[in-house]
């Protein structure tokens, strides 16, 4: 569940409320600069940000996940290196490009972090690089080292929205989420939108905090985390080769271990509110699905069975169109269980959407009442409606979250005692348009 | 591959060979009647065709396989139970309603299955029920016992044609594929279209032979066709809690064990166009993807990650548009490879489209010019053009196929001598429009 419940009416005060959530931790700065190039793949303008977040002071304290798609991004194989530096002094973003594969990339990303470095009097080994965006292109980086100091000038220690916005591709907006521990503050950010199924990591999600907790305690904090956050969503099956998630501490504000408790809690939370604004903002999302599997033997069946239902492309289909279908949430529940744990008893198990009891004792519980209610149960998640326009390209008609409503759906094995959520979306004409219209 | 290279400039011209290819097997007759009823889910009119195929005389030599759904139809429960059978008369097939985890399914199936036997003068056990449709609703047994004396008057030895067209739901096009053995032949029929990703069987598919091939050796090499053909494929990755293969002989044309090997490799060719004929139809099908994983240590490796690439979401996407955007492509490879084969070493990889290299020795290798060609195989494979509505509803202008070509992927693995074949279709707007349009 979110930790709050927002209603926004236009994108003016969805706005404003982010803007309240993005006072800087002491200790960091951040700036972004913005340009036009020519990939040499594909030769025409494209516009990229470049977004820099620097410590006021390098810190031993910071930890990071990254992809397990066995084709990571040149970043990630740096940033994996970067773990066993002794501290990090800053992060260097750039969309468009994920410098995926691409012919000598993790050089060129070096030498971006060098040229960082050296803007910032810090050593080339303490600056993170991350890139998002096509996966294949070479990154420009004469063009990116030509507008390191626009960044490096726009720097600021007064908020993180600047680069929530400069991190993003195909979000319709961008995502912050903060939380509070004794005088300290946690705060993230977060891009995702397509290429969404974080497998041990996710999307790029970059926290900040003050709060001093030393490394390796800040390291398997982010692993529980992150298990219980990004790794039970899912918007399109798809695992990205750039997903990293980087916490920092900055260690301005004492952290007692004492207080470790509550820092993890709010952790998660903070991890868990980003979760969910990336499936609210997935790529054509029109509906955010929250599948609970419960009465698992184990958490990792309840997993991965919620992740089959949130990705069995018929069921999204019928939740895009508001249409309470759950045959097909029950066939995707056969298929998984059919394919993948065989030796398990459905004949116990039991289905609810809405909170209505669909399913139980191996067959449907259908009548034309519960059907109208389930109807209004899907009509009220719905996030906007569907707006064709003449060409047949389908746009969101809205750069805001309008509220933080779901499908509720319950799936109860009756066979344990373990318990799973997981977010998804539905699979939608705009999904579609995203992905297929752009060029042709 | 297909064993044809079949153009059709329009559906006249394929109803056309569709009727040549048509010719009952000697020993079967085949009958459909259409008919009208009010589903009691939710009571609006709707159709159902009960197609009848029947054997002069009840014969030992039949052959079945089912879903590995945890949540199979009642007729599946029930064919299992028919495989033990002495003699198999008959098979009975209804559209619309699957007759899926519905109250009391199975008493039903078998008061229908009794009904065509009484019709027939034959036992109700020597009746095979197939059911495909809504997964949940109840089946009308009223109305169909009230419409089999049209089915059963309607009987002919002449063609399978109106089998083919009674079994279809939202296919666009009936699917027939034929094979000569000496003086017999195989005949087979297929609908498919959606909740397509057979495991172990298929969606329904009938095939009848009038050589005669003992019951043993018949499911042995059923076992073996479907492997290599509709094992192979996948539209949506959702798999039906009704797929049904059935393959039975009338024996009215000797066949020495001398032959079976040419029997055997007919099948094969049979079950392949089929299930070919399934994804070039499939719900949505704008372009078929052949996707060719060889160089893989064994057979399931290939075929785990042919299926991993045309069910990943982006890329199907990326191909309904037209677009070569390989590193999706990549994505999907090394999603599937990091999360289920991590010790695969993928170094040596290499990936060509339309034969043309576009991945080596761990980076793309793009060029305007390449990217050119790619586009132009990509057009050249596509099927028909979106046509929109003005309601944002997209529907297929075509009801035929206008051509058997498809866009031609090769995953080069050089770690092994296996080698797998997989088809899949691309994400499209007809796929939402047909599942998620239709009622809001």
């Amino acid at each position: 569940m979110p930790s709050t419940n927002l209603i926004f009416a236009n994108q003016d005060a969805h706005r404003a409320w982010l803007a309240s959530q993005a006072a800087l931790p002491a200790g960091f700065r951040a700036g972004t600069a913005r340009f036009e190039f020519t990939p040499v793949e594909a030769p025409k303008p494209a516009r990229m940000t470049l977004t820099l977040i620097v410590l006021d002071k390098p810190t031993p304290d910071f930890a990071a996940m990254f992809t397990r798609n066995a084709f990571p991004g040149a970043p990630v194989i740096i940033g994996r290196k970067r773990l066993a530096e002794p501290a990090l002094g800053a992060i260097i973003v750039n969309n468009k490009i994920s410098n995926v594969c691409a012919p000598g990339g993790v050089e060129t990303a070096e030498r971006v972090c060098a040229e960082t470095a050296r803007h910032l009097g810090i050593s080339p080994e303490q600056v993170l690089p991350s890139s998002t965006g096509v996966i294949g292109w070479a990154l420009p980086a004469d063009a990116m080292m030509a507008a390191l100091p626009d960044a490096v000038a726009a720097l600021s220690g007064d908020s993180i929205l600047p680069a929530a916005e400069g991190i993003v591709t195909t979000d319709l907006y961008p995502k912050i989420r903060r939380a509070s521990v004794g005088a300290g503050s946690i705060v993230g950010i977060a891009k995702g939108a397509g290429m969404i199924e974080p497998n041990m990591a996710t999307m790029l999600v970059y926290i900040l905090t003050d709060l001093a907790v030393p490394r390796d305690t800040l390291r398997a904090m982010l692993a529980r985390a992150v298990d219980s956050s990004f790794n039970t969503i899912s918007i399109d099956s798809d695992t990205s080769t750039s997903d990293t998630v980087a916490l920092v501490s900055s260690g301005k504000v004492p952290c007692e271990p004492g207080q470790y408790a509550a820092f993890e809690a709010a952790l998660a939370q903070v991890c868990r509110d980003l979760a969910e604004d990336v499936v609210r903002n997935g790529e054509g999302v029109r509906h955010v699905m929250r599948v609970i599997v419960k009465g698992a033997s184990d958490l990792e069946t309840a997993r991965a069975l919620g992740k089959a239902i949130v990705n069995a492309p018929l069921f999204k289909c019928a939740v895009a169109g508001n249409d309470p279908n759950v045959g097909r949430l029950v066939q995707a529940v056969g298929k998984h269980v059919g394919a993948h744990m065989p030796s398990l008893d459905v004949s116990r198990m039991s289905a609810r959407m809405g909170g209505i009891e669909i399913f139980a004792n191996g067959a449907f519980r259908l009548d034309p009442e519960k059907e109208t209610a389930l109807v209004a149960h899907l009509r009220e998640a719905e996030l906007y409606r569907s707006a064709p326009t003449a060409d047949g390209v389908f746009a969101p008609p809205i750069h805001y979250p309008p509220h933080e409503r779901s499908v509720e759906i319950e799936i109860d094995l009756a066979s344990g005692g373990c318990e799973c959520a997981v977010l998804g979306g539905d699979l939608t004409h705009e999904y579609v348009s995203e992905n297929a219209d752009y060029r042709s």
